[in-house]
């Protein structure tokens, strides 16, 4: 048995040691993938009358003026994409989308700050690609009307996922049970800006894959209905 | 003047060449700074008598139970950060703000695929914050509820952020005027996700200052605001 052992602290020691070396990053950066767009009735006119001939219009008389002229668009449900590509990149990226409640940071540092899914697998050479979907996080904009309920429901989320029965924590659970990483983990959640439309969400993967080819998307939770769509 | 349109030219290449060399990040990340937390009134129950005793559960249903139970939290009006830091970094962070209707998104690629804020000062040594604001982008959990409108107003942001008067850009404007590059400008907007507050958001950006120690705030726009408090 003690060859095995000595085995696996070794791997532990040069992983930690990797996670200490600087990330090479051939690229990176942030894009909105898929989405539509709709148009008000109307005629646009960036000097609407009820602002004309003053002196000074305050931001909101002339955002208001403007937006009842119509005439104008909204780009919305379109997914956020942030990406990395590390030096000497294997061929087929990593899409990573989350679930219910949550955006790309899921995938980004976990609640008590070690590196996440993100960095450990740009590390093994992998591009990868984290999604805010349509109408969560970064991406808000949507084409319909929302509305969103200041609920208090952590308790409900720390069971759901399967961290424990508040205030326990399950036996044997990786969750680190300090209060930071709890309350990082509770501000990890951000709600829908309109109602979660699985189709929506799916529609905008495919404009993403058809930007970088082939790839492989990882989803958790809710995102699992988009992956078999 | 011949020698200096040479040392021109040479800048430009120069910068170009070191844009295409990798990024070299000591390390990187996301968290959440400052924030609140409310308690909805009763006892929280893991299990509500109106779920008890089923073979199976809705997801929505045990939901509603739930929060119907009460005792629970809600961990909101946090701005949610994304840092990096390069090798051999400089002291002083650099913190960025973006400004209304907008993400950090604003400081990443800009519209037309080119390196944002964010990368150009990661290479100049500087470790970089990006900000979503509380009541933004991926810090959408507000301790208030919130109503998002799907009002097309692109073309009054389009007058806003002086790029020209729809459809005409102005004469010698930097921004590029293709129709994917509009698109992709466009799609950074996001809404609030509850009022504005630009005490809750100062109050986080504190927070933040209290993690990094002294830093430099660069703030756009609404951000202004806050960034005077």
């Amino acid at each position: 048995m003690k060859p095995k052992i000595l085995i696996s602290l070794l791997a532990l020691t040069l992983s930690g040691a990797i996670m200490s070396e600087p990330l090479m990053i051939e690229s990176q950066g942030s894009f909105a993938a898929g989405g539509t767009v709709i148009t008000s009735a109307g005629q646009y006119n960036p000097r609407p009358d009820a602002v004309k001939n003053k002196m000074s219009n305050s931001f909101m008389d002339v955002f208001q003026a403007s937006v009842k002229a119509g005439g104008q668009t909204l780009h919305g449900d379109h997914a956020t994409v942030f990406y990395q590509i590390p030096v000497n990149a294997k061929k087929l990226p990593l899409v990573f989308l989350h679930g219910a409640g949550q955006s790309m940071r899921t995938w980004q540092t976990t609640p008590d700050g070690r590196a996440g899914f993100n960095e450990i697998f740009l590390r093994k050479g992998y591009p990868v690609y984290l999604i805010d979907q349509p109408r969560r996080g970064q991406s808000g904009r949507s084409t319909v009307d929302g509305t969103i309920a200041a609920t208090p429901d952590d308790q409900f989320w720390f069971a759901q996922f399967r961290i424990g029965i508040w205030p326990k924590f399950f036996d044997g659970v990786a969750f680190p049970q300090d209060e930071a990483s709890l309350n990082q983990f509770f501000r990890q959640m951000t709600p829908n800006t309109a109602a979660f439309d699985a189709g929506i969400v799916s529609d905008s993967l495919k404009a993403l894959f058809e930007r970088t080819g082939d790839g492989i998307l990882i989803t958790h939770s809710q995102g699992g209905i988009v992956g078999w769509m």
